[in-house]
């Protein structure tokens, strides 16, 4: 890996800023797709809002706790996993490079950890489980029962262990940056179908700035449906507020509740963070497809790892040798 | 629109901010005009704190909602309105375009909602009626008894539903910008007269930072006298502490009381903010005038579409299909 | 005035602010006088830190009240000032302009307000209550008691009202920004004598860092002291907790005390804010060496009148039109 | 010493960060030792985060308190000294100067205070002990007990006259400006050997990040055995929270314990507000570096006497002659 990025950039990255840079440059002659990887909605303040959020915790650390060996090993839902560290769904790993979601199944089924593969993804879900013997989760959009159902049926037989129903894009965002870039154009001449082989959600849902409603009628009703046509554990991606968890709560096994941090994570000790205020993991989104531009699987799996040392460190500086013993007194 | 745009720019404005930059350009050369729409007093302070004001609220979004259809429908002072954006008055559209606020009202018309006129508008109260068969009302400034029963006659003979009472500039505040583009001579120069048969009020409010004392000594006696002399309701602009909106509230009919925000919505997310806050709508000042500039009446309706565009869109994202569901736990 | 302004830099000075601007230029001849002038100790944050109390603190403005005449009459210990902005003790007038103090006392005068004559005046104490026929206060450094007895008798002498003692600069801070432009070499060829007859003090106590320890033996007991030698009222200058507001009210008589705010006032609303915190009255200090460079006499009567035209439109904006009528209410 | 500073930059340093700048220019020609010097883990946030905890404190200033004689002599584990300013372990001197940490034992001793010697110290602790009759403590990294007993054995024979333990590096942190600069290969050609006579640890615990790891099996027990093996006192550097400290007291002498604050500090302010806090101390530990690299041992003692006369200053302006008067109401 190292020659090919030095060729690139003559740096060697060592974090993942560094990647996202390396990223930039690798995707310079796609601007339209490096700015739909990058970009937010409208003034894009929450992707700063994110990063202050992690930036105003601070943590502190407890000393002289014996550190030499700290165990990141966790389990989500009941399946084990090598860190608390997942795959978030992104769509479209074809634009940052060839080999799409399959060298990221590779990757993430190297460093031991858990994929969430997207509705729209480049490869189709089965291709990505063929390849990727790493666990995997199904992330839905539910444009229709009768497609939604023909999803799931798809993921069951994948062997994927979970869906995750993303419940807060029920329109999607002013992509202004999209918008100027004039997306959709550039979507239907370079990636004119998806893996999953609906027509082209990638454009559909990213051309006009919302008006074509696709998930906008969901409601909690959704879930006892999605339960009484499958088997597999539901998670829902995009709760914000207590009162949405509370009712979440409802649904779920009496007591049970996995919270996931999803969005900025850069660093270890955001990871660290996170579950200081009760994540039970973070999902790692953006990052993995800097990886992946730069480098394929190899970049992919070398994000993972970077920020698992990164992770590893920050507990053992922290004092913090096993996850269990993560609470929240570890920040103010 | 597209067209004339493209030519001056070659930008196609996605939001009011592109209509503000766009705006600049078109107005190059009376520097003097638009300073005069930018401006602020002294330090100009005020329009940065609106600013700050709208982005320390945030959002607290609830998911799976139906919010495949959104209601903007509104009515102000029992006046039905599309959406709950109004135009607020602002001096001198002729500045900005030679329809001057003829263009702006045929806008207001086509977007459905509801115009207030200025007293110190480009064309007469009258003409301004004829062209545009919006609801209006009139923004009163009281320079003296006689000539504002004059003007509230005239405002009743043709068609305005309310009078809009300005309370917050009982001098006009030091517009140094103005006073270092020399606003007065430019004024004299370009738009020696004014729409409502008054002498330059324009010039006369502008020139010499609050020499000129035209409406100081009015007081809260002012109500009664107006509603002496007219049947049109009352609405008082410029309240900023909740001492003044209680005494307002005992002028006002029993238990009813409607609250506008004025200054720095740019924003869908603004407007909603606002509401939550327990507006019933937001007026809009500048960015009417942004529009105006750029293209003249197809300029306004687009400002007016765009930010309708993303009340609606904030409105979905927010979980709030309706006014009415918006609330204060919206907001922290 | 304007001509001499205009030749220098085209711009009309509007605010205390232009003053700033202008006078730099004036004394761009002179960089170590303008350092002087301008600098605060070490790493300079109290300038920064005043200007920043003042925009924290938000005005809460009130709306129809008559506001067609303000009163800003008040008095200080006793005697009736045009306005609540005093003029601050300052060093070395002569720096600024050859008339020095004696053209700033003129323009007081004129103004109708009150100096307070530093003990570092460039002309004599004496000659500035010949010029001056406002009312004076001395500020006194105790060197010495024979000094200052003698300093005392001169100033009852010459008619002076009140005692100023400065009680926050035991030492002098250590002015860096003076030291790196050797100011203590220039103002020995530039200023060998000050007016006051003492052996130049303004370079003993700006020279080197506070090695030469000039009044740091003063306790509390300087005031009984002060009050066997004169009949005249002192104030303390530089009372900073309130733990030394009560030391300072023990002696003081019972019940009686009044505030002055020193430091960072540029703006009229700055004047209100502090009246509203409970202040008697400013003392305006840098401003005035500013309209003293700009142009003498003329230019520090500009800067009071610009500065008392702004606090009069701040309190009829807020719908003060008496000095009364400020109270804590009005600020947030 | 002036001479010398002036032929490079002709900048007479008034204070710690005119020493800083020129030690920056100094050490031009090895990038990757300034870069050694000056960075922080990671983001470098802690850097930054020690100076505005610094600057948020402000000091309340007492007037009219005697502070002709200001007495900053104390005592620190019984050892008097000069200031409550010691010199912080910090590793590797001869990358500044030829003369090491030779050198500044002789400032320090000069100066009238204490030096911490590290273990990765560039002359042996021995040679350090023999040139500077100050007093001293040793810093202890302990990598083996056996390794450790040998160098607690060795302090003891050169009089030195406790342990230091650092506590909050149980791994070293993800020092990526080294790790780009690559510092390892530099020192290996650089400083192959370092004066305590253990295999390079400057190398090992700076080249790679974490992966080695020396002293993180270290809890609470390595007390009771440093106490086993020696009569030395023993110091705790590290220690970032309330809980730690109580635990550190349990085993102190009863109810004694003293608190030393370390990083950051830059001006005699800074230590005033750290003694305000209820430090006994403060550690100084870049600047002493800056000092060495601008002017060796002279430029050391000159950055202790800046540091002194501030902190005498400072102590002055706010009305505190002594140490034991400097209480928490100082700062708020």
């Amino acid at each position: 890996m190292d020659t090919i990025v030095q060729e690139a950039t003559s740096m060697q990255p060592l974090n993942l800023l560094d990647y996202e840079a390396l990223a930039g440059k690798r995707m310079g002659h796609i601007p339209w797709a490096w700015g739909y990887y990058q970009g937010g909605s409208e003034d894009e303040v929450s992707l700063r809002a994110n990063r202050a959020a992690f930036e105003q915790l601070r943590l502190r650390p407890r000393m002289l706790v014996k550190v030499s060996t700290c165990d990141l090993r966790t389990s989500v839902l009941g399946t084990s996993v090598s860190m608390p560290i997942l795959v978030a769904p992104t769509a479209g790993h074809g634009l940052a490079h060839p080999d799409a979601e399959c060298a990221t199944a590779r990757a993430v089924q190297q460093a031991g950890t858990l994929m969430i593969v997207s509705t729209q993804s480049t490869r189709s879900l089965e291709e990505i489980a063929q390849v990727g013997q790493c666990p995997r989760w199904f992330q839905l959009y539910i444009d229709s029962y009768r497609q939604a159902e023909h999803l799931v049926r798809r993921a069951e037989a994948a062997g994927y262990g979970a869906l995750v129903l993303t419940v807060d894009t029920p329109r999607r965002g002013n992509r202004e940056r999209d918008m100027r870039n004039d997306l959709g154009r550039h979507l239907e001449a370079y990636a004119p179908s998806v893996g999953n082989g609906n027509a082209s959600p990638l454009m559909e849902r990213s051309s006009n700035g919302g008006e074509t409603s696709l998930t906008d009628t969901l409601t909690w009703e959704i879930l006892p449906w999605l339960r009484s046509i499958t088997k597999l554990p539901v998670l829902l991606k995009g709760i914000l507020t207590a009162e949405d968890a509370r009712l979440a709560l409802v649904e779920a096994v009496a007591g049970r509740c996995e919270v996931y941090v999803d969005g900025g994570v850069r660093r270890g000790t955001d990871v660290l963070k996170a579950l200081a205020c009760g994540a039970r993991a973070v999902l790692l989104g953006r990052p993995i497809l800097w990886g992946l531009a730069v480098n394929g699987e190899v970049g992919v799996h070398h994000v993972l790892q970077l920020l698992r040392a990164e992770l590893e460190l920050a507990m053992a500086l922290a004092g913090c040798p096993t996850l269990g013993g993560i609470t929240r007194s570890l920040v103010r």
